[in-house]
């Protein structure tokens, strides 16, 4: 074989984004019954081709051995049966789901007669750009078809043959309810150009949603020419207000952290009102304690945890995804505020509290994706909110923030309906 | 006076960004009357200050007629008595617009006990990049401060007197109101540099929506770090259909063209169907000539229209924004929406049929902000649609498309309210 070349690698991926406009303008055209009955035959396609997939997925595993991956890696990688049986399950439960295209709202009458309102319609064509997980695969390109959009996939390269068995078995679910095979194609090359070249096509790419860690959707959004739909940190906070219910602070503040600690809802930051932490610091140090969470604190948290060590100003903008938490004691829920908004990333935070004022001023004035009242961060998520999905969490600003479903891979366009007006 | 470098600019740009941002924070916080209030202080101070606002602009005409700008700048720089009335007009009605924030939907209880909807919220701080209307000052912060945003605003120079004048009565309207002067700021340096210094500020300025001439967007949009809500080509399409009433197509073919040749939403290329060119083509010539359009026709049109002379593969992505038409005859409603598809700008596009099928199709099928059945495309409008007042027309095709009005600057987050709730 010959070594590839970026100029072959940009047109190859140029050409896939041109056959997926094409696609694109057919899915717009389609029954919402042939998406769906395309996701139902794409999952019995992976059905039968099971030991297909095991086998590419062996193949994929033992390259990843051999050059060294770690055991994380590794372990994201597999396809267990279990793990094939759910991605069928998802891709069943994708089909499911209410079609969001074609709704209108907001019909209205204005004084000239026409009518306007607006319509919901996909995107277009989607690139997602994602690591080691061939599930998302299915679960990325489901949610593309569902919501039709055509996807153009480059999933790790790592996981290239197992990536390849699925999109396949995509196509052929496609083309067997007679829609366009190319409404999901994967970028198969090895080559990284690739992801440079996907990211250079204005015009051909509507967006692009990166799926992984923080460098590499840094590194996407920096490069990208075409629109992003991104994740970046999730410094999640929760804070506990003077009335809070003792029990339910304890509650919310141990799942938040300890439910999970490699998740972007995971709670970083514990922000405790001063009448509330001599009582409750030391019996949550207890539990953390057992969990082994390592605390490190303000110098009022100090001086009622000993154990705990100093946190630094780097602990308060920290993503720890891991066992360690930091705490602060403040004066009111004024200058909890005021913390979040100087140095959280604006994903989600809580507010423990029974004062119903407090609890409004809370919601409405934390700028975060997710804001909560009583209730773990660790909600934050498309199938906690009934999205029924999601394709990835936004910590964007504008058109999607949070947890993105398939309204999220929609616009709305203006209609109107006239009988023959003009302007006058 | 020193030369001002551009580090020094830097500076003041991001100073005002962060003092932007702290108001910002305390516009959410605020009441819907208090936002109200200051844009109605704002109007009655700009009417107070009628003569101070005429010297400015007195000023602004002078020196822009000895830098020998052209008349159509001119024009659109000078504030007459009737142009500052509409200006205070438009305030006033902004104010009187139903206030977009706080606005909860779907509300819904979830399995675990949660309750998840989405709240409306301001986007934080908005810069607006214009050019020479200074009446542009005026309406774009109060679409800002209505819709709760923190406005900086960067005017072209050669309106910087005038537009102190009015900015200055905003920050004295908030003021009064009890809201924060600094929520709308003027970037009053007459160095370009500014301008590059507001789209590099990521994380300090939510959004920039640039207002003017294409070269100005696409430079706008190239150099920013920071999302951008814009407007490029408006070359908009009327499709007649086979089944049209022929005085239906007639007066919306005339009036989509010859209403106004200098707007977005006027149309540049007419689709006729086959089998109505031969009658419709030469009516529709003979009104054009008679407003004096020049005609630019496919070989078929040519045939019928011999006055026309042929069309370039350029015309039909050209936006004339003058007295010129590229015409196409067509052989069907698909042909039509595969001409727009590929030289169409996503803006706006008409088809005018009495047949149900086609005009559903095309509502459907066409990929633009604006889609119409039996409309000129000249009604695709903030006010014609019922907006109250528009900040621009986007032909992105993320978060919002076609007139930008209140709740395009305005996203959702989501609210989740619990009762002690932690995830198992």
């Amino acid at each position: 074989m010959n070594a590839v070349t970026p100029a072959d690698v940009s047109t190859e991926v140029r050409d896939m984004a041109l056959s997926a406009r094409v696609a694109a303008r057919k899915l717009v055209a389609s029954a919402s019954d042939a998406r769906n009955q395309a996701l139902y035959a794409a999952a019995a396609f992976l059905d039968e081709r099971r030991e297909v997939l095991r086998e590419a997925n062996a193949m994929d595993m033992r390259r990843a051995s051999e050059a060294d991956l770690d055991s994380a890696l590794l372990d994201r990688l597999e396809l267990t049966d279990d793990r094939i049986d759910a991605m069928l399950e998802g891709l069943r439960q994708v089909a499911g789901l209410p079609d969001p295209v074609g709704e209108i709202r907001d019909m209205r009458a204005r004084p000239s007669g026409i009518r306007v309102g607006k319509m919901r319609v996909p995107l277009g064509v989607i690139g997602i750009i994602y690591e080691s997980r061939p599930n998302v695969t299915a679960d990325a390109a489901s949610l593309c078809i569902k919501s039709g959009n055509a996807a153009i996939l480059r999933g790790g390269s790592e996981a290239l043959h197992s990536n390849a068995v699925i999109a396949a078995a995509m196509s052929d679910g496609l083309l067997s309810a007679g829609l366009d095979a190319a409404s999901v194609q994967l970028v198969q090359t090895r080559d990284r150009a690739a992801v440079g070249a996907l990211l250079g096509l204005e015009g051909l790419i509507d967006v692009v949603i990166p799926r992984g860690g923080k460098s590499l959707v840094e590194r996407i959004s920096k490069e990208a020419r075409v629109p992003v739909i991104k994740h970046l940190d999730g410094v999640c906070h929760v804070y506990v207000d003077a009335t809070a219910d003792a029990e339910m602070a304890l509650a919310i503040a141990i799942n938040a952290k300890t439910h999970r600690y490699g998740t972007c809802n995971t709670m970083e930051t514990l922000l405790v009102h001063q009448n509330e932490a001599a009582s409750l610091l030391p019996r949550l140090a207890e539990a953390y304690a057992s969990a082994s969470v390592e605390l490190r604190g303000c110098e009022r948290t100090l001086a009622l945890l000993p154990d705990a060590t100093a946190a630094s100003e780097d602990d308060w903008v920290t993503e720890y995804l891991g066992p360690i938490l930091s705490i602060r004691v403040v004066d009111d829920i004024d200058a909890a505020m005021e913390h979040i908004a100087r140095y959280g990333s604006g994903h989600t935070e809580a507010i423990v509290t029974s004062d119903y004022l407090r609890s409004q001023r809370f919601l409405r004035e934390v700028d975060s994706a997710s804001v909560m009242v009583n209730a773990s961060t660790r909600f934050a998520d498309g199938f906690e909110y009934g999205l029924g999905a999601e394709i990835g969490i936004s910590t964007d600003k504008l058109h999607a923030r949070g947890p993105v479903g398939l309204e999220g891979l929609t616009s709305e366009k203006f209609v109107v309906l006239g009988e023959g007006q003009i302007r006058r």
